[in-house]
C-alpha cells in the first residue's frame, strides 16, 4: 500500500479546517485578533479598508490569495475594486480563480472591463470562462463547476484510480468520480469508495449499476437544483446538456450559497424588496428595485381606500366605525401572512405537487377559522363590555371572522397560483395579500355596519 | 499501490448518486413511476399511503432501508408510524440509525414509547443515543454525528491511514481526521488529501499546522453553525464541550438541514407563525402555535386604534379622512417591510457587528426617505388633481413621508434591537413593525388634518 496513493503535489486543496483560535461566539470581526488566513476573514478584513487600501492589500497578496479573497467578497465591493486594480493583477487575479468563480466576477464587470481581462488570460481559459458566462446565473449551467473528473466508461477500475491520481495536480479529492460512454453522456456516479471497492480490472461500465445517474440539465433553475440536493443529501449534483452530455458539477459549497440565496430571496421578495439585496448594495439601487412594488402596493391600497369611499356617508354618521376598520384589516392581514410563510417555505423545499397543495390550502382555511373563531368572541366580549353596543361588537366579530378565514385562504393560495402560473411563489404576495384583506376587511365591516347599525 | 485502499466491506456508504431516472423537472411524485431507491423518495411515497400500508411496507422492507427512509419522513408521520409498528420492528428500525438521527427521532416520541425502544437495543447504543438526546436540538450538541474517525496525535501518517482504513467497515470515508491529544482534546483537523500528503512516519503532531482548528462548543446556535459553515466552506464541523474535547461533527446533509430549516424559520417567525411549521403539522397545533401572536397582534391594533380614537371628533367633520388614512399607514408597513427583511437576512448570515449593523439602519432610513419622497409627491400630484383639495394631499404627502421614514428606521431597527437583547432578531418583528407603522400613520395623518384642514 503506498502511502502516496493521492501523492501529487497540489496547487488546489478542499477547505482547511484551521484558524488561529477557536471561533469566540460572537467574537468582534473588528478586532485586531481578526483571522486573516481564512478567505473568508482576509474578505471580511478588505471590506473594513479604504479603496486605496484595498488594492495596496491585494497587490501585495500572493495571487493565489488574493484570489480566494476576491471570490468572497461582497459583489458592490469587488466591482470597484476589480476597476480599480491595474488590468495585469486583476487578470492574474481571475485568472487563479475556478473558472465558475471567474464567470461569476467577470459577470458583474461592464463588458470593456470584463473583455480587458479575459484578453489577458491563456486563450483556453478565457473561453472556457465565456461559454460559462453565456449560461444564465439563475440556473444550474451558471453554478456549475467544470473542474472535475470524468471517467470514460470502457476503462477499469485500476486505470480509474491512475487517472483520478493524475488529475488531482488541480484538482481537489472527487467525492464522486463522473463516468460517460463515448458521446461523453453520463452513464453513471460511483462514489470514490465504490471505486476503491471495484476488482481492479473491472471495467467502471460493469461497476456501474443499472440505473441512470439522477442529474439537472444546465438550465435548470437554481430552486430546483437546491431542492434535489437537499432531498437526497448529495455532496455534489452533476449537470447535463439535452443529450445528456456531462457539462459540470455544482459542488458543496455552491449548494451551501443556493439554499442561502434562495431562503433570502422569498423573504425579500414576499415584501418587494430587492432579490439580492444586502445592506453592501448601494442605496439608490435599493431604491429602484423596491420603488416599483411600493407603488404597485399604493395602487392596491388605494383600491381598498375607494372601498372605504363606498361607505362614505356611513362613517360620517358613525365616526367609531374608522376606529375599529383598520382592526379588522390587520388581523385578517397577519392570518394571511402566516399562511403565506408556511406555503412559500413548502413550495421552496418540497417537490410541487397540486393535490398537496390544495390540501394545504384547505389547512391554512380550517386554521383560519379556528383563529378566527376565538378572536372573533374575544372582540365580542371585550368591545361589548367596552363600548355597551353589542351590535357594534357582533358586526366587528363578525367581519372579523369572515376577514381572517379569507386571509387565510388567500395567504396560502396567492403562492400556489404564482406557482402554477410559472411564476417566482414568493414575488410581492405580501404586497397582493394585503391588499385582499385590507379590501375586503373594509368592506365586510362598513357593510355590516351599513346594514345593522345605521 | 492496492486497488483496495478503502477496500473494507461497509455497511455504511456517502449517498450514492443513481436512481431510475433523469430527474423530470416537474415529475409527479404520485405517478406509477416514483423512485423508490433514495430514501427520500420511499420516504415521499411512505407519506402517501394509509397508516396500514405503511406499518405492512416497513415491516417487509430490509431494516436498513426501512431506516433510511423512517429518517427522512416528516416528524407528524413519522410519530404515528412508529407508535404503531411492532416495538421489535420499531426497535430495529432505529437500531440502524446513525445515532444522531436516532436520538432525533426518539426525542419525538412520548417518554415511554421511547423508553421502551431504547430497552431494546444494545446496552452501548443506547447510552450514546441517551446522551445524544440530552443536547438541546437547537445547538449544535442536538445535531451533530458521533460516528467520526478519531486519530491520536502521537500516531504516524501510516498509522493513520491503517486506522482509517480499519474503521471504514462501519463510517463513511471521511472529509477530515479529527486529532485529539492524550485528553481527547482536539488539536486539529487534516483533510484526507493532507494524510495522503505526508511522509509515511511523520506524526500527526508535527503534520498539524500551527494554529487550533475552528470548532464550535456543544451549546453553539444552530443558527451560528450555519453561519460558521457556509462562512468557510467546510464540509464538515467538529463540536467541542467546554474544555475542547471532541464530542462529534455535523456534516454536510445536516448543514444543508440546518440552513434550510433556519431560512424558514426567519420567514415564519416574522409574521408568527411556528418556527417548524409546515402542511403537514396538524391543523390544531398550528392553531395553538399561531394564536398568541395574534393576540399579540390584536392588542397592538387597539393600541393604534386608540390613536384613531383621538381623533374621533376630526374624522366626524371629515370622514374622507378614513379613507386615506389606512394607504398612509399600510404604505408604511410595506416600506418597513423591506427593510425588515433585508436586514433579517443580514443577521442570519453575517458575523454581528453592531457598527455595521447601525449603519445598515441609516441606509435603510435614506432609503425610506428616498422613497418617501417620490411617492409622497406623486400622492401630491394625484390626491390634488382628484380631489381639488391641495391642503389635503399636501397632509396626506407629510404624513405618509415621515410614516415611510419611520416604518423604514423601526424595520431596520427592531431585529437589531431583538439580536442586542440576545433574542431571536425575527420572531414577530413584522408585528411589532406594523404596530409602530400604523399608530404612527395614523396619529400624523390625523393630527395634521386637526391642525390643518378643519
Amino acid at each position: 500500500m503506498s502511502k502516496n496513493f493521492f501523492g501529487m503535489p497540489s496547487s488546489e486543496k478542499p477547505p482547511e479546517q484551521t484558524g488561529t483560535a477557536k471561533l469566540p461566539p460572537d467574537g468582534n470581526p473588528d478586532g485586531p485578533g481578526a483571522d486573516l488566513y481564512h478567505p473568508a476573514d482576509m474578505a471580511e478584513h478588505l471590506e473594513h479598508l479604504s479603496l486605496k487600501e484595498q488594492v495596496d492589500l491585494l497587490t501585495a497578496l500572493p495571487l493565489e490569495e488574493a484570489a480566494e479573497a476576491v471570490a468572497e467578497l461582497d459583489e458592490h465591493i469587488r466591482v470597484e475594486l476589480l476597476e480599480n486594480l491595474d488590468t495585469d493583477t486583476a487578470a492574474g487575479i481571475v485568472g487563479e480563480m475556478s473558472p465558475d468563480d471567474a464567470a461569476d466576477v467577470l459577470d458583474e464587470l461592464d463588458e470593456d472591463h470584463s473583455d480587458a481581462l479575459l484578453s489577458k488570460l491563456h486563450r483556453a481559459d478565457a473561453e472556457e470562462i465565456r461559454s460559462l458566462m453565456a449560461f444564465d446565473p439563475e440556473t444550474a449551467g451558471g453554478v456549475m463547476n467544470t473542474e472535475i473528473i470524468i471517467l470514460e466508461q470502457h476503462i477499469s477500475a485500476d486505470e480509474a484510480i491512475r487517472k483520478i491520481r493524475a488529475e488531482l495536480a488541480d484538482k481537489e479529492i472527487p467525492y464522486y468520480a463522473y463516468i460517460v460512454d463515448g458521446n461523453d453522456v453520463l452513464t453513471g456516479v460511483l462514489s470514490l469508495r465504490d471505486l476503491m471497492l471495484c476488482p481492479p480490472g473491472m471495467p467502471l461500465k460493469d461497476a456501474l449499476k443499472d440505473r441512470e445517474p439522477i442529474s439537472v440539465t444546465f438550465d435548470t433553475d437554481r430552486q430546483e437544483v437546491a431542492r434535489v440536493i437537499g432531498r437526497y443529501n448529495f455532496m455534489a449534483l452533476p449537470v447535463v446538456d439535452r443529450e445528456g452530455r456531462l457539462l459540470g458539477v455544482i459542488s458543496h459549497d455552491d449548494v451551501i450559497d443556493i439554499i442561502n440565496d434562495l431562503a433570502g430571496e422569498d423573504m425579500l421578495g414576499m415584501v418587494g424588496a430587492g432579490l439580492d439585496e444586502s445592506p453592501e448594495t448601494p442605496w439608490l439601487e435599493s431604491v429602484k428595485m423596491r420603488l416599483p412594488w411600493l407603488i404597485v402596493n399604493m395602487l392596491n391600497s388605494a383600491l381598498a381606500a375607494c372601498v372605504v369611499y363606498l361607505f362614505d356617508g356611513t362613517i360620517e354618521q358613525m365616526a367609531v366605525l374608522a376606529v375599529f376598520m383598520p382592526m379588522v384589516a390587520n388581523q385578517a392581514g397577519n392570518t394571511g401572512q402566516q399562511a403565506l410563510a408556511v406555503m412559500i417555505r413548502t413550495l421552496a423545499t418540497d417537490k410541487f405537487s397540486r393535490r398537496k397543495a390544495w390540501n394545504a390550502v384547505r389547512r391554512e382555511g380550517k386554521i383560519g377559522l379556528a383563529n378566527g373563531l376565538i378572536l372573533g368572541i374575544l372582540i365580542l366580549a371585550s368591545l361589548s363590555l367596552l363600548t355597551g353596543r353589542t351590535d357594534l361588537a357582533g358586526v366587528m366579530a363578525a367581519a372579523l371572522l369572515t376577514d381572517m378565514v379569507l386571509g387565510a385562504l388567500a395567504g396560502a393560495s396567492i403562492p400556489v397560483l404564482l406557482k402554477e402560473m410559472g411564476r417566482d411563489p414568493a414575488q410581492a404576495s405580501s404586497i397582493f395579500l394585503t391588499a385582499i384583506t385590507d379590501g375586503a376587511g373594509f368592506f365586510l365591516f362598513l357593510g355590516l355596519a351599513t346594514l345593522f347599525l345605521l
